[in-house]
């Protein structure tokens, strides 16, 4: 094709649209390349810049907006291909994508090979997959759940086509959370008790998948976290732990992207949960990781046996990647803390390391319980003497001293932010509470603004068996828009069951 | 929200482009709506003018593409909204989509009702659904194959959701092909045939899926095909047959959308499918219906036990809907006639109808197979006779005579045309034709420039056991760009085997 490809060129221009992750081109229908090359709308075309190449959707534009030898890009497009206004883009037909013989195989039943899953892992973090591709994938992965060696394969193809970091020194310690548990925010208490006792933890944590915040949303409240390898490195190596985004290590770039679908589709599948969360930890060089698994019928995970399938996983593939892991089954019948957003979790985190009165209890008694198997876990702690020594961390004090110094090292610490709006939700009669609907909060806290507005999201004012008056404020919402908020109460009026008061 | 939507407007402003069925807007990220309603980018918006509603998808775009109380509208939005430059839309957030529970629940594992087929089939017919969204539900049916309850709900919710013809008399006959066989266009001559014989055949064909062709890409090359409801019922009152495209009939209108996903991805499931045959034929008012099924190692369908659980879901519910549905498997192990492409398709149903010295006599035969087939169903012809009744037609010329009087009712008869560019390839050696791969002829007919340009395709000159000596034209190359000439030539000299030559 090269005597083609020589002549097929257009003029690069910045055409300012955000399209996130897929990278979109325009060109006019009378587009001398298009003619020739019989480039039709929503093709799929590639572009090159001397070293830099993308393929990207093709759409039709009016001619007023373009010159018959431009090419609009989107902004990720313009990013990626590190062009210039004007400068000369090479356009041509993609090679055909062969993985999506493997996606439309998995559709149809086969078992995803260590092959297959590389292949498919790379043309996603090359982005040659559009949208649509990547969610015929992970809906397939969902509907046909990824056995063992699947998910094996799928984590390994993760962690081939992402950075990877090594440590001078064992053990790495590390922590996770599978969601679904609005408040549950644990982390940062955690990594300050481990690097307190002298534990090496380069935590780096998602933003909200379907929830209304992920530990780096509600970090970011607080300090930076969107910190490169180098810096993240420079931060452990001076404070033994790190609050970090993990987005920005490009540790499993397939997973932001495909976690980006799941987000849109509200879809969660136990294959692509684990790859996601192993293969970015083998990648941060971890080797013993403790994972937290909220069980509860309106939580992420509902059943102990759903929570057992899942650590039936996690434990041999973490073996097979050299970490020990170690899974914990929780309380997931109700919110953790009060804050459910950004913002609002921040302020209890910071509440149970400065030791507040007042502060939540449950916060940080699920953090001590968490460090503390940490701690015996690598040996630290005597079995059975974990939380204890985690508790003594924190009333010390010496935990809320390294959380600040791991924030100064990340680049200073903020107080939170406050919402303009507040609207208190009062309960319609006496009662007391039988049951909290994770879910439906969540889901009311996100409606509210969480987590792209960082102050939003929902005060939670009651727990289960409390005894309430008709009258009372069971929470509050927080919001920055009079729009949100008047989009959230009509949520709340038409699901009046969130919180679930019996008679008295 | 009333209060807060009546703020909520911006002057509609035509963008110009071309994202066919996908519907968005564009708007700046300082633009005062988005500040009050918290839309971020990629929010789902719901735009509304007057009776006219739609949901968008969002973007943002720099600020000297719009002002900051405009929003930018793609083609789709656009004529949907049916607005004016300048005039005010309301914004505001859409209802949270219910149906999306019901898609997840479907990829969950869980059975696709009666209701839940047809809250899901409605929101994609409105155009609620991304295109992420539709693709989650076609994969989801792909994956987890729809029994025959399914099928049915699935085929009746498109059916409601569409348009419905009825017509004064019975029987109505019908046709369908399951593709997969590059140019088995038999359709149009049938309906000739049918229409002949004083049959009712209201034929409405698809645009090509995943193939080089479909009956309505190839009868656009001789006349116009997208006739509207009014129109057809006239052409099929006057000449008993049309040839028409069912994409502007608005039977399933669901189906295009859906049809739209599964192209990208290449992919067919037998649920979608037989919902997708069957809404179309009992919405078009379809009493008696022949479906051939092509069985070969290289066709849609593969095996005779495939092409059996087919015709094990195709009758049952047929019958459901009042029509009697007869199966007939046939050859599927090469292509049919020698063109594959619209015009040269086109070419070699003119050369069958008009009784060429040198028309290819299978595509003859199979036209006629199945003509009397269905003049046997609707006991036109006593049994075993009907092929025969179907020979005699064409041989007359009474089903020349009557494609032309449907063709001139339909708006005319034009004449293919022909590409500017062709390439003959070779035979590398000497040997007989042992197999002919299907599926890669039609994707390097795909490659070629097929169906969007009308010339483009490939002319076949061997059939299977045809003995060839080395240089022989195995086949002939069609385009209308040196683009796409190098990119199909590309994909052959990858692809060697596309026509298997076996040593003499």
């Amino acid at each position: 094709m090269s005597e083609a490809q020589d002549t097929n060129t257009l003029k690069a221009r910045r055409f300012g649209i955000d399209t996130q992750h897929e990278t979109m081109a325009f060109v006019r229908d009378d587009c001398p390349v298009c003619r020739s090359e019989g480039f039709s709308a929503h093709s799929r075309v590639r572009l090159q810049n001397g070293d830099h190449a993308i393929i990207a959707t093709l759409y039709h534009v009016s001619p007023e907006l373009l010159g018959r030898d431009e090419i609009g890009l989107s902004e990720s497009a313009w990013a990626r291909l590190e062009t210039k206004p004007g400068a000369p883009l090479a356009v041509s037909h993609p090679a055909p994508l062969n993985s999506l013989a493997d996606v439309r195989a998995k559709i149809f039943g086969q078992h995803l090979g260590n092959d297959t899953a590389l292949e498919i892992i790379s043309d996603i973090v090359e982005g040659r997959y559009s949208d649509i591709q990547i969610c015929a994938f992970v809906t397939a992965c969902a509907a046909l759940p990824l056995d063992l060696d699947e998910t094996t394969a799928l984590t390994r193809a993760m962690v081939e086509t992402g950075e990877k970091i090594a440590w001078p020194n064992t053990p790495i310690v590390d922590k996770h959370c599978v969601g679904g548990l609005p408040g549950n925010r644990t982390t940062p208490i955690i990594v300050a008790i481990a690097a307190a006792h002298g534990l090496t933890m380069p935590k780096t944590s998602s933003r909200a998948i379907t929830s209304p915040s992920g530990t780096a949303d509600t970090m970011e409240v607080l300090t930076r976290v969107d910190l490169d390898l180098s810096e993240m490195r420079h931060v452990v190596e001076t404070e033994g732990g790190c609050f970090v985004w993990g987005g920005s290590m490009q540790f499993s770039p397939s997973d932001d992207a495909m976690i980006r679908i799941e987000r849109a589709l509200d879809l969660d599948s136990q294959g692509t949960l684990i790859a996601s969360v192993l293969s970015k930890k083998i990648a941060a060089g971890a080797t013993h990781l403790i994972i937290d698994i909220p069980v509860g019928p309106t939580a992420k995970v509902r059943s102990p046996e759903a929570a057992i399938a899942l650590q039936q996983s996690f434990i041999p593939i973490g073996e097979q990647f050299g970490i020990k892991v170690q899974v914990e089954m929780t309380d997931g019948s109700q919110p953790v803390g009060r804050g459910i957003g950004p913002a609002l979790e921040a302020r209890d985190v910071l509440a149970v390391l400065r030791g507040d009165d007042g502060a939540p209890n449950d916060l940080r008694d699920r953090a001590c319980q968490l460090a503390g198997s940490l701690l015996e876990l690598v040996g630290k702690a005597p079995e059975k003497q974990g939380t204890l020594m985690a508790r003594a961390t924190l009333d010390s004090g010496d935990a809320w001293h390294k959380f600040k110094a791991i924030c100064q090292a990340q680049g200073g610490f903020e107080t939170p932010p406050s919402a303009k709006h507040t609207r208190p939700i009062l309960a319609a009669r006496a009662g007391h509470v039988a049951a909290i609907d994770n879910r439906r909060l969540a889901k009311a806290a996100k409606l509210a603004g969480a987590p792209e507005d960082k102050a939003a999201g929902i005060d939670l004012h009651v727990r289960l068996g409390d005894v309430v008056n008709k009258g009372d404020t069971l929470y509050t919402l927080h919001t920055e828009s009079a729009g949100e908020l008047a989009y959230a109460i009509e949520y709340i009026a038409a699901n009046p069951g969130i919180i679930d008061l019996t008679s008295p």
